[in-house]
């Protein structure tokens, strides 16, 4: 196990996620209780800081000296470990500020989780007594913590392991299945583990701070059921993928998994879609398989990162090479082309039935010297268009399946892997189907950190996000986020204006604002009465326009009888005018009607929608997808929190599975990404000027091959005025 | 383990699959060879028939009387392993057949797979030596057979358990991974193995007959690179998927996955979508990661099947009750909607925290008697709207996480629960975060006969499968598919004519044939020259028309600007007809044209597509999807061999994604859904009473509330004249 070069700690809680004094309130000698089992997980793990049994009935617990209560112990602790009752913490709190306790792990239920008044009343109460005497708390609601590398185990686990993982995990069920399987897996560890229970105080984005932070933690993994600042958790998961893999599961991937996790922990859950997005939008690892959680971090872990998707495979059997080539194209990867070198080299080496087109099957070349193998992985790790390497078979098997003095030619192999990995940038990953016996030669790899998988999916997914790290750091890295414009003074008074007539921003009114910005939105004239439709009408031609109602009143303009399209010349327009006007007016007698719109009709192009929302969770969010069923029935949409960058712009359009469409179908050419991506940018930028703005509709806005027209714009604004700072959250 | 009525056993592989004396042709005392392999592992597993060793060079082979040829041995052997190189098999074959050898296993390679002449010669020559003297192959290129009630253990695995998984695999790694994978798990075993190889004689169509008859075995479960005659496989699965389950594990999911499957054994590899659709339209339980075959077919072999996809939860944990609830939708499976009987009887047993709504989330109520989540499960269990009951959680692991005696309502708990499997017909399943360290409770579920699974993933793939299998049972027993019709004769006539002419049917030929059988095809009429235009006007008043070019030069008849909508009225009829006509004679001078086809404009509705082709594997394929970009870019659309049966008609109209559409958006209406079924069921009926039609294209039919309308239909004609039977497969 790596140790990792020391970071600068600004994380508060270093002080008591790695204490060197533990108070146990509650302390018992019941060995059914939590004072029990975590006085025994101090002890027989032999935690080298000092343990303050709390008990007012006896004077030893296990043997160590208990004290009647906080207020008796000699100096401080570190740590205060509450086993007792809910009503008991706020008070238990001060008392631990007073005795300069650092942190509190809160065991007990009965807080907001159970959505009761009198639980959020205590809860508060709770927050309230923390923040006033100091002591940050894990939980309320926890399962608990332990820091191993410390041989801190609260929980009392048996047989949980030191190791690299680190571990923040809503659910103390998943934090149980993953040191089970762990304990099965046997090649990998945990450094610290917190349960955040119902994050009262320390939230996701803290625990990570921590673990980012953490000398012993080498990859941070999170089961998030929900989080309760996501803007915070984005920022600090930004600063700490640039330094080491965070994996995170997001449970309530439906909605009926939504609808369990909101009866759980009472934690807000946004849209599953939404929020894997934004994760990935800072580099985040997001596994969407729980069995996956604990593949992806070992290798993670192990491996860090891949230069991209081009996997080169060498397997030793057809059939799993096919398994692994479905695979990998389904997780977006994809088998790299091998040079002619790199062929020719294999082709002397194997026999003539290989195949020497990746993925390479060796076809018996190695039945007598497995070692041959990594021969195989070395001429493969030299071609400039691979990424990474995935052998694929019975490596490790092949002296109980063939012969037993094929042990030294597996033995041979695997140092010559090990040799490889230690001289190649590029991660080698070992599927084998012997994984599950561990043989000598998987042993000797899994002992020099090279990860072997006993499932070709959970090896493949481990893969994809190795590829995704590094394509994520290589393209992130020193990419900045569009600033903020500064907003525009007439504009802050339309939406001012707006606010007070408690309406929404006007069609023109969301254009002018968008142009203001240097959106591209084609002209449109408003006509107050048929006295100006002369002077547009010179300034239009006899282009075919488009007229539409303008009226707070009236939101389906259509229905209404509101829109005209293809009106051409002043004759026509003034006939369109009065049928829109009387049409109107019959739909909604009392509507106040401020005229018609005038724009040139849009040319043929590939419907898109931008929208913006603020998420109460993740903040401002901008939207992209094709319009129409694409977004309706499909959902084929791409999220990134604002503001966005460059490369988060581009990639939405790369993300969606209709970029095809973009691209040009039919013979048709490509639209203008690069305008597109202009617009994205130009749009976030704004959003954060205007914080009236709750809501933002480009729908549709007509894509092209020479540039994109915003054909209709909605602005939704607050009904009531904001402070700046809570509009961005 | 249980074993099966014993079945009419119709299938002539018994004969050799359970052999009762075997020669060893090549047997050596080498052991590196594979006829030292073959003789150790029927020494060692004890196989209680007689072993003929046939080596020309020795006596004995590890103690066994060895023969020089196969005609030196006295009487006959039921099979024959043959181990020597490509080149001697066929003679060896003749030597089979004169002492009556009734099967063969062929594992030399060198055959087709090689893809080279003189391998493909050779397997004929094996084959024609086959057919001639009598004896069936398995193989060549085989990994060889076992029947391990038999003790035939040809392959001389170490630690493979029998029990009653069928498997045939045609990659001899996936049968060792699966093997190993067994020996992990430890609950597994297997009783037949056969590996097809290049299925040069023997099908997986036969090797299936064989699993269906064999008493052992409770689930057939295949791994497949390619089919070389599925249509007759579909003939057998039809059959067999009646009486037990069927797995299949097709490679080649994606282009990559299939390039590497050509390159490997040289069957052709269908679309892999058409592929799964086919499979389970016949009642095949169809797995897509390889690491889910053997869960699902523990699973399947315990269980059999469920009622339905209504799942009841029952967790001790919230977390894993959301990942639970996650994957069960995510599979397409629901959270049953419990009755209030059944909430209140859950609530009168749990803490008032517990959460009744399915998932029932016990929150801490078991904590101190495990055997309490058995009542649960005995109350959902008789809740009517229950299919299947899933028990998430640590169940087993009570007695380690909580107290050591709890073990003692642990065993209780899963004696309840084995009784409530035995009495209820809704299968249970099991999860447990324990399950990798299999504690007491845990090894008497398995022993009853009660799955246990490590991973919430594969316990919902199992879960789905039983739902599936079914719903499938209770859907297709009894289901005929729509018989062919009779041709007609005049549509024979115009096969004939196109055929003569080289061309495909005109539109309106197309039409007319599925006219003449029932198909609701609008009123078209065609117009040679502009005289007819008076008589059709006549007919179809003032609607608007579409009028369209008839020409077998002109393909893309809008490109020539052969196509006119919307036209009225006589005169406007006349203005489009000469227009067209200009314009088609512009496009291409030397186009024959036949005249302009009038119909009145379909009425607007849902696009869809109707195609049928006849795939080289699976004979004539219907395909139905949405039309426009829903076909063409997200290839969301659903196969089904032909002939259909009203349950695969209706099935296809709800598996596509965007059956919403055909619901009715927007507050549209919905379809009608039953006249696209019988639209379907007529094309499937007509498409084999003519062999000549190779390919059918309805593209676009309108679906509307009221019906639909074939806008346009496209016949493909043969070139060649064709038999009938040919044209089937």
């Amino acid at each position: 196990m790596t140790t990792m070069a020391n970071a600068t700690q600004s994380s508060p809680l270093h002080g008591f996620l790695a204490p060197n004094s533990i108070a146990i309130v509650g302390a018992s000698a019941d060995p059914t209780k939590r004072g029990y089992k975590a006085m025994v997980g101090l002890i027989k793990d032999g935690y080298a800081g000092t343990i303050y049994p709390i008990n007012p009935k006896v004077d030893r617990v296990l043997g160590v000296k208990a004290y009647r209560s906080l207020a008796d112990i000699p100096g401080t602790a570190d740590l205060a470990l509450i086993c007792t009752p809910a009503a008991s913490v706020p008070g238990l709190l001060v008392e631990c500020g007073k005795k300069g306790v650092k942190g509190a792990v809160v065991l007990a239920s009965g807080f907001r989780e159970t959505g009761r008044p009198d639980g959020i009343k205590l809860e508060q109460e709770m927050l309230a007594a923390a923040h006033q005497s100091g002591v940050r708390v894990i939980g309320p609601n926890t399962s608990g913590m332990f820091n191993l590398h410390k041989k801190v185990n609260l929980l009392a686990l048996n047989n949980v392991k030191a190791g690299d993982i680190g571990l923040i995990s809503q659910s103390g069920n998943m934090l149980l299945a993953l040191v089970l399987e762990a304990e099965r897996n046997g090649h990998v560890g945990f450094s610290t583990y917190a349960g955040p229970g119902n994050q009262a105080d320390i939230g996701f984005n803290d625990y990570l701070r921590y673990l980012g932070e953490d000398p012993h933690t080498r990859v941070a993994t999170l089961y998030v059921e929900g989080f309760r600042d996501g803007r915070r958790f984005l920022d600090a998961a930004r600063e700490i993928t640039a330094l080491k893999p965070v994996v995170v599961y997001k449970s309530g991937s439906t909605e009926a998994g939504q609808r369990a996790a909101s009866s759980h922990t009472g934690a807000l859950a946004g849209s599953y879609a939404m929020t894997v997005d934004v994760l990935r939008q800072v580099g985040v690892s997001v596994v969407q398989h729980s069995d996956e959680i604990l593949p992806v971090a070992e290798g993670l872990g192990l491996l860090q990162k891949a230069r991209g998707k081009r996997v080169a495979v060498v397997a030793d059997g057809g059939g799993q090479a096919t398994i692994a080539s479905d695979r990998l194209a389904e997780a977006g990867l994809e088998l790299a082309e091998l040079s002619e070198t790199t062929r020719r080299r294999l082709g002397e080496i194997l026999f003539p039935q290989a195949s020497l087109v990746n993925p390479v099957d060796v076809a018996g070349s190695s039945d007598a010297n497995p070692a041959l193998l990594a021969d195989c992985l070395e001429i493969v790790a030299a071609d400039d268009d691979v990424d990474s390497i995935f052998l694929v078979g019975m490596f490790g098997g092949y002296y109980t399946r063939f012969a037993e003095d094929l042990l030294g030619g597996e033995m041979r192999g695997a140092e010559a892997m090990i040799e490889l990995a230690r001289r190649s940038d590029k991660p080698l990953i070992v599927y084998s189907l012997y994984a599950p016996v561990n043989p000598p030669a998987l042993r000797r790899l899994h002992e020099a950190g090279l990860p072997v998988y006993s499932s070709i999916e959970h090896a493949v997914r481990v893969l994809a996000a190795l590829g995704e790290r590094g394509i994520y750091l290589a393209a992130c890295t020193g990419q900045k986020a569009v600033p903020t414009v500064v907003p525009e003074r007439a504009a802050q008074l339309v939406f001012a204006d707006a606010q007070a007539a408690g309406r929404d921003l006007f069609e023109y009114e969301a254009k002018n604002l968008l142009r203001t910005h240097g959106v591209a939105v084609p002209e449109e004239l408003l006509a107050g009465s048929a006295e100006d439709l002369a002077s547009i009408a010179a300034r239009f031609g006899d282009q075919p326009l488009a007229m539409k109602v303008v009226s707070k009143d009236i939101l389906h303009k259509s229905d209404a009888g509101g829109v005209k399209l293809n009106v051409r010349g002043e004759a026509g327009m003034r006939v369109a005018f009065d049928e829109i006007m009387a049409a109107s007016r019959a739909y909604d007698s009392q509507a106040v009607i401020k005229g018609v719109l005038l724009t040139p009709m849009a040319r043929k192009g590939v419907e898109v929608i931008i929208g913006v929302i603020r998420d109460p969770i993740f903040g401002p969010v901008l939207m992209f997808g094709l319009g129409g069923i694409f977004v309706e029935i499909l959902e084929d949409v791409a999220f990134r929190a604002i503001p966005l960058s460059p490369h988060d712009a581009s990639s939405m359009l790369e993300q969606i599975k209709s970029r095809k469409i973009l691209a040009g179908v039919r013979g048709e050419a490509a639209v203008d990404k690069a305008a597109l991506v202009d617009l994205l940018l130009k749009v976030s930028s704004l959003v954060e000027a205007y914080p009236e703005l709750i809501e933002l509709d480009l729908n549709p806005v007509i894509a092209r091959p020479d540039g994109y027209a915003v054909v209709d714009a909605r602005i939704i604004v607050s009904r009531k005025p904001l402070a700046a700072k809570e509009a961005c959250r």
